[in-house]
């Protein structure tokens, strides 16, 4: 056994890169309470104090402190960075100092030169002219594969939020594979990977070795990248406070070449905590240095930042990364996997104040032990900044050793990746079907030249039926125009750090995803249940809608109407199938948009339910704000029973419950939630 | 009808993009001789007595008078360039001065440099750097791809002159089109094209998309380019000097882009003759005026240009082009389209003076007019510079209007393209079945561990049974590096100019090609029919032969030997058809070293034809030098007796005829000629 693995308990994770099977064999699940924790030291609280000054200024700046305009962003474009060097444990900024943000023009270059001169900077005209002619980006090998029909259904915002112009995100590298095994073993791990390829040198088999090629590379740089900040992680971590570096070292890796919609962690904490175990066993770091590098790690993790545009910005409600660390959550064989790491994340929202970013992610489980369960309702309460995800319907397909990407995403670790699929604009789509395909707002002919729904009341069969084909149309198009995304990044935007800390063989999920569920369920359920009458303008489109009488509505625990949703993820789901995959990636959908759905109300014309043109869509699954009537538990009813097997990449909830409801004026819960759906 | 097409007979070519329906309809055959012919004008020997002045200081300077080291070479990067803007009729450089060579490092960074400092001069770093770190190169793709095993056959030349380091070339863009269509017409149609690809976003589908998308930005550009000399080539051309101004610009735009191993021009001269002989008709130009303009234009062909490598200039054997040009021939319809123009093309060789470059290609049938045939000879006669192909052969599967890449392999010009595919050495894998797979120069292991052979006498059935296998093995490895390559060609190379000036659906030959013909049926001959006792080294390996007794030698008309080589070319091309080639390329070979045989002897240790390590192979298909001791017409009948149908990308021998065989000594034919094999 290697000297950096003394006193782990050996096993399969010796012979293989297998760290969930590291895992399993040496974490110490942790039942007590909170007691044990250590609060900030000086260092911690004096590096936060300069954080927070930097923060000031760059508001103060206008959103963005520094910018790079000529170096493009690399794992070893930068030399270290550094707040105090002094008094930092865990180190590294994605470029050489903090707060600024790096150029990354593989993604889009006009996209990488909007976010600087929006910010007051200017891309180097040199580099500018290289990414436009002679090195091509993803942004334009996408555009030159869309069809009209693609470039169209993108401007009516019937599809939204395509990762066409940036970073499709959502991959998380197995960044713990660094601290256990070391960059060398990884890189004999490759070389193996690249030798485990056939003869036959078909597309599939060219490419798949380029990106091992590529991958390598990433690990070499890796290494190189950590030498530059004095750490050598050639070998294994030896103690936790490398075991943290590590990790990190590879995030960054991550971040500094990828400009992702979602850039999670991953699921970190209960691995990290064996070395934690191990050295306080030992005698080598106490409590108080354990939290510390803990703290500085969480630090540094809050100190991601992306040059972003303020369209991307308003799309996605801020500044986000999803830097999603996923704890807790309970293991296949039964028992629970909170650690005392698990408590040390959490409580840098103490040592540290409440933030967005990282997205802490508790892997809820009834049968997590009661002191952490109350440890994460006080710290939600004190700080709004904790998610909940439903660990005992996700584990079933996806295991012990899954974590989330960005909100609701999961996937295993170093095992599964999803090809981000954005949002089909369900509500719009039925809109459509009324109007023969013409936009309601830009009056251009978007969909297929269907005939026009022409009677004076809408009859629900023959809206269903209209509103199909509709559907069948769109899932073409949204899969197809995904298709060209990923092709275009894979070609153009490799995440070759990431792919670097996963399997040969990974499964791909192509995810796609919904948006405007409740808008159309109440829609149907009012043309079925009350009389609905469109109102055509001048030209003959349908502008609005008269309602007479009442209808069910979603989100009221009502079948007649909940019925209607559940069918429509079903239906679209088994549309989305019927499609060819790029990497024949495994077909997923989600409902998940927790804050576009604003933008995407926006873009939309008024609704059979009575929605008026622009105004926002509900969140997510939510039903639509102030029609769930009937309380908390119905509301939660409804969405309970939309199908998780046909929505595998997420089901979104946004809940907020005022103190009094709970009947304790200290209390306050809110945040998203992903419900348990399979009961 | 456009008027620039006035008193053009109409036809399909009017309405779709096809220049060989505008050429039938419209050529006019040429019986008479070379007496209409115009001499040189003064500015022709001006500017000839110009490029005799820079190419003299070029020699003085060692072989490059100048070279970009900073600017990237596309169509538009370089503003006009001239030799004397006063007498040129027809204009255009690679870059803005003649003599000066281009920066191009799609193909491979590593050789654009090494081109430079081989020369003493040094690409500039922030080039280097991008294409090194930001912008991957063709060369970095491929050694990406390939396998340790790959490498191996590489560096042991058992498989020879990959396009892995420098542009594949063999592709002949339809030049013509831009003179007949004007560019915005071939813009239109390339739109058309994509708006005719199916709705399935596969890997295929969008990598079409992409490429027709690449096009259009080439034919913009190209017209950009032309508009910088201030020529308009967005309409059709109006007479013959537009008409062939606009040819060049086509061809010149693909040289801009591409290095390629050769870069020929295609099937111009009846084309342009159409042009000329309107002009002739109704006064608008003299003949010598049009022979002016031939002048120019080929005076242009002369001095294209390429930064390449010693090591480049060895295996080719000097800094050829191809810049083949096919000439004559004879119509499916049985009319022989020889025309005026195709006597203007040769009368170069006397206005200007005998040269190699363009590469005059005579498309030879027994039913070419007489006076043509009289007059191609004494053209050959006092420049040695005319190639002769077999017309009747070639258009029997290729119709008449191809023409020929390179040297010996003909395309549809615009409907076909070639994926160039080098050459495997067959007498080096003889050696390997012999020994096991262990390389008789550098000792490695790098064919398959098969058994060595063990006795001391070469028995024909065991030694032809191990070299069975040993071709298969080679077959596959070596398909599998084409792979490769042309996928990484493809990604990171792609030839947009050229492609397009091609319809949408092209078929690709997927070329390979075999060295040392003879020595492996000399070879095969002396085990079967004399004995061969192989010499052991202190290791075991065979490294020489000893011959006891008389044997059969290729190139005597004699059938015994003849039929070996007749099999192994039938037997490898089988072996070649086995595998998958990339974008279902249609499987060819060729048998055509015309000087690299050299190089791959000195490659090749002592083999059981008698013949010794490193002496040089036999060139192409003919017998090894020497041992067709039969006479000539002995020697060109082994040569006949190859399959072409097994060998369909050509079959080159090299024959020189001293005066005194023909029985007349003002009379010499040297060059390499293709022989109807088909009879």
């Amino acid at each position: 056994m290697r000297p950096e693995w003394n006193n782990f308990v050996g096993g399969k994770w010796e012979s293989e890169i297998n760290v969930r099977d590291f895992i399993q064999k040496n974490y110490t699940p942790y039942d007590g309470d909170e007691a044990f924790l250590a609060g900030a030291t000086q260092n911690t609280k004096d590096l936060w104090a300069q954080v927070l000054d930097l923060s000031k200024q760059e508001r103060e700046a206008g959103g963005v402190l520094d910018m790079d305009t000529k170096v493009i962003s690399t794992i070893t474009s930068h030399g270290p960075g550094y707040l105090d060097k002094n008094k930092e444990t865990i180190v590294g900024f994605q470029t050489d100092k903090p707060f600024k943000r790096s150029l990354q023009p593989y993604g889009g270059i006009r996209m990488a030169e909007k976010a600087c001169t929006d910010n007051g900077y200017t891309v180097d005209p040199e580099v500018s002219e290289f990414f436009s002619i002679h090195r091509k980006t993803h942004n334009a090998g996408v555009f030159d594969a869309y069809t009209d029909e693609m470039r169209a259904c993108r401007s009516a915002h019937v599809i939204t939020g395509l990762p066409d112009a940036y970073g499709r995100g959502r991959i998380i590298g197995d960044y713990r594979r660094i601290a256990l095994y070391g960059i060398d073993r990884l890189i004999e791990d490759k070389i193996a990977q690249k030798n485990s390829t056939g003869r036959v040198m078909d597309d599939w088999t060219i490419r798949l070795r380029e990106e091992l090629s590529e991958q390598i590379v990433a690990l070499k740089m890796m290494k190189e990248m950590a030498a530059s900040y004095g750490c050598d992680i050639s070998k294994p971590a030896s103690n936790v406070q490398e075991a943290i570096q590590a990790t990190y070292f590879g995030y960054l890796a991550a971040v500094k070449e990828q400009n992702g919609a979602a850039m999670s962690l991953g699921r970190t904490s209960t691995f990290i905590d064996i070395y934690a175990e191990r050295d306080l066993a030992a005698g080598t770091f106490t409590e108080e240095q354990i939290q510390e590098f803990v703290d500085h790690f969480i630090m540094k993790l809050r100190l991601i930042k992306f040059a972003r545009t303020p369209e991307y910005n308003d799309l996605f409600s801020g500044d986000p990364v999803w830097v999603t660390e996923s704890i807790g959550g309970v293991g296949i064989d039964g028992r629970h996997m909170v650690t005392k790491m698990s408590f040390r994340y959490l409580h840098t929202l103490t040592n540290l104040g409440a933030a967005p970013e990282p997205n802490l992610t508790v892997l809820w489980s009834t049968r997590l032990p009661e002191a952490f369960k109350k440890y994460c309702a006080k710290q939600s309460i004190a700080s709004s900044s904790i998610q909940y995800e439903n660990d005992d319907l996700m584990r079933v397909t996806h295991g012990d050793d899954y974590a989330i990407a960005c909100c609701v995403s999961s996937m295993r670790v170093g095992k599964e990746m999803q090809f981000f699929g954005a949002r089909a604009n369900l509500a719009k789509a039925l809109l459509y079907s009324l109007n023969g395909g013409i936009d309601e707002k830009t009056r251009k002919q978007v969909g297929p030249k269907y005939r026009k729904y022409e009677g004076d009341v809408l009859e629900y069969d023959k809206v269903v039926d209209a509103y199909d084909d509709m559907l069948e149309w769109l899932a073409d198009v949204y899969v197809n125009t995904l298709n060209c995304i990923h092709y275009m990044h894979d070609k153009y935007c490799y995440e070759r750090a990431q792919m670097a800390l996963h399997d040969r063989d990974v499964r791909r999920y192509f995810a796609t995803g919904i948006a405007g569920l409740s808008v159309v369920a109440d829609s149907l359920s009012a043309i079925k249940y009350a009389t609905v009458k469109p109102i055509r303008d001048e030209e003959g489109i349908i502008v609005d809608f008269e309602i007479t009488g009442d209808f069910p509505k979603y989100g009221n625990d009502d079948d007649r109407v909940d019925t209607i949703a559940q069918e429509l993820v079903s239906k679209f789901m088994t549309m989305i199938r019927r499609h060819h995959t790029y990497r024949d990636g495994f077909p997923t959908t989600s409902i998940l948009t927790i804050t576009s759905n604003v933008v995407y109300g926006r873009a939309t014309g008024s609704t059979p339910d009575g929605r008026k043109a622009g105004v926002p869509f509900a969140p997510g699954a939510n039903p639509l704000h102030g029609r769930d009537t009937h309380g908390a538990v119905a509301s939660l009813a409804s969405v309970a029973k939309l199908p998780f097997n046909d929505s595998q990449d997420g089901i979104s909830n946004t809940f907020t419950i005022i103190p009094g409801a709970l009947g304790k004026e200290d209390q306050i819960f809110a945040g998203d939630i992903e419900l348990d759906l399979s009961k």
